[in-house]
């Protein structure tokens, strides 16, 4: 049985759903737009780790998974057009909304994430503010990838990176491929960490240096961004970082992460980490095709197969997986 | 006569020379490399609106005008190599050097603008140290913009723009188009302001909104970034920053500027200039083809014209003038 009560004079829809078990629903009740939101037909959408994290148990999310996405708003003011939203949905009205912080609102819900369906069925509900009408440059599986591209950019609004910096992104996953592209942009000397061949390849082409870690010299870059996803990913950003350098951190993960503190400390190395970022930065540069983003799509799945999708997204080596909804 | 002592048993060369006047010499001395320093046969140099200010009195400066070039060296251990060249010569021993700034050596010379001949001849010299070799990918014309550009990522590295900012580049002259297309790397929202048709045109086909002053917002900008060359520029900076927003100079010009200071400190807003900057940031980037420059070349000249070069370069409306020497 469903955790959502069945609404009998509604719509249904299709819906990948998770709650203690992920499962792909027939007749899910689909949503209506409340007030200052927009109803919109999911195209496209992206499998993120978060999305693999939660149903490990991550957030202790119930409902409808997915927050990359590309659909077309249905009815009202923005009717036809082709969009992309954050994911983000703030009070606006809290202390940390006016201090210009909506992503770290404490009343926010989050697509996918947190107490407000997402974007793994036909259709979802978004408030208006929220949705990016996407230029004509920008195909439908391209913009699916605007959501982490600005997460990727909020490393530079996080930590300043100078066109002098040394910089080492540890891990070539989805966000780290994004993360090193959008760091190299500065001309600053980048090195990211991977063992993958196929993963050297792909920097190599976009003129950016590959090195597995233990090739890095220690005590070596000015920023070390671990995108690892991993615990060893933050030891190794330590090893690799200089004094007075900062390590940017990427990564979630579950439970506690164990760490040699003392150098932060003795070192006087910076941490920071950043999540959410700027959607107009990301589709700027998606738009000016200055950001590689298809070489990173690794299968298609139709809606009717997200169990599947899922699946696949979950196997070691494997990139971006898109579930088709349309 | 000319400044240097001409010494019979040695070498001549053609140099553009300003010593009071500018003059085309037919036999100037030939450089001699000292120890660490290398000889470079120029092919190309451009001219900088800091040759035309110099003309003008600026820096005191006597000898070889020219400090953009692309040469090949002549023997010793860098012999065939291609070649950039950093302008600041070092001491390297001052505490200004030891913190890491030696382009603010109080020691320095400077390659064509303070105590050392420049690039407007058949040969300079230049410090081992400050050559970059130049990769296939970037023509002789195109290494020329390497000084400029490197100083254009210098206002990345002097102050943080993040992709969440509203920036304003004011002046869309041959430094504020390389400034330009630096700061649209990382997506922030830019407008660049300028009257002239053509440099709308060709910002507007870099994806870069361009404005005339007149048609921006005052209080708008995060970031204003001053490329006029005059003195307005700043009290229009002024205008548009937001509060505890960011002006940052590259305009240098003689004589004191009168500006409301008072804005900056009611306004809490700070006030950060740049010069020199990474040319292994702008080496990279050239040679990824992230930064159009041919479309900056207006004129070309033989250094037998060099005269002619000069005259061209300080009309109203020209960007870049290239000497070909060889």
């Amino acid at each position: 049985m469903s955790a959502v009560p069945l609404i009998l004079w509604g719509e249904t829809m299709r819906a990948l759903v998770f709650d203690q078990k992920l499962s792909l629903e027939d007749a899910y009740p689909e949503p209506v737009a409340g007030p200052g939101e927009a109803l919109v037909r999911v195209l496209k959408a992206g499998i993120c780790n978060t999305d693999l994290e939660i149903v490990q148990g991550y957030m202790n999310f119930k409902g409808i998974l997915g927050h990359e996405f590309v659909g077309v708003v249905q009815g009202g003011e923005w009717d036809g057009k082709r969009v992309s939203g954050e994911i983000n949905l703030a009070c606006g009205t809290c202390e940390t909304c006016l201090r210009g912080m909506p992503t770290h609102c404490p009343n926010r819900k989050v697509l996918g994430i947190a107490g407000h369906n997402g974007a793994f069925a036909d259709y979802l509900t978004l408030p208006i503010a929220n949705l990016r009408a996407l230029p004509d440059e920008i195909s439908d599986e391209q913009a699916i990838f605007i959501e982490p591209l600005a997460a990727a950019f909020q490393i530079l609004h996080a930590t300043h990176i100078s066109p002098h910096h040394r910089v080492i992104v540890l891990g070539a996953g989805k966000l780290g491929l994004l993360a090193a592209q959008v760091i190299a942009l500065n001309g600053c000397h980048l090195t990211v960490s991977t063992h993958h061949p196929h993963r050297r390849e792909l920097l190599s082409g976009w003129g950016i240096h590959a090195a597995t870690v233990d090739e890095l010299e220690p005590n070596s870059a000015d920023v070390v961004v671990d995108c690892t996803g991993a615990e060893k990913g933050f030891a190794d950003a330590l090893t690799l970082v200089k004094p007075r350098g900062v390590i940017h951190l990427k990564s979630t993960y579950h439970g506690p992460a164990s760490a040699n503190l003392t150098r932060v400390a003795v070192d006087e190395i910076s941490v920071v980490g950043s999540r959410c970022g700027p959607f107009d930065a990301a589709i700027r540069l998606l738009q000016r095709y200055m950001i590689e983003v298809n070489a990173l799509v690794d299968a298609r799945y139709s809606l009717d197969d997200g169990l599947d999708a899922m699946a696949k997204a979950g196997q070691k080596g494997v990139l971006k997986v898109i579930i088709e909804v349309d």
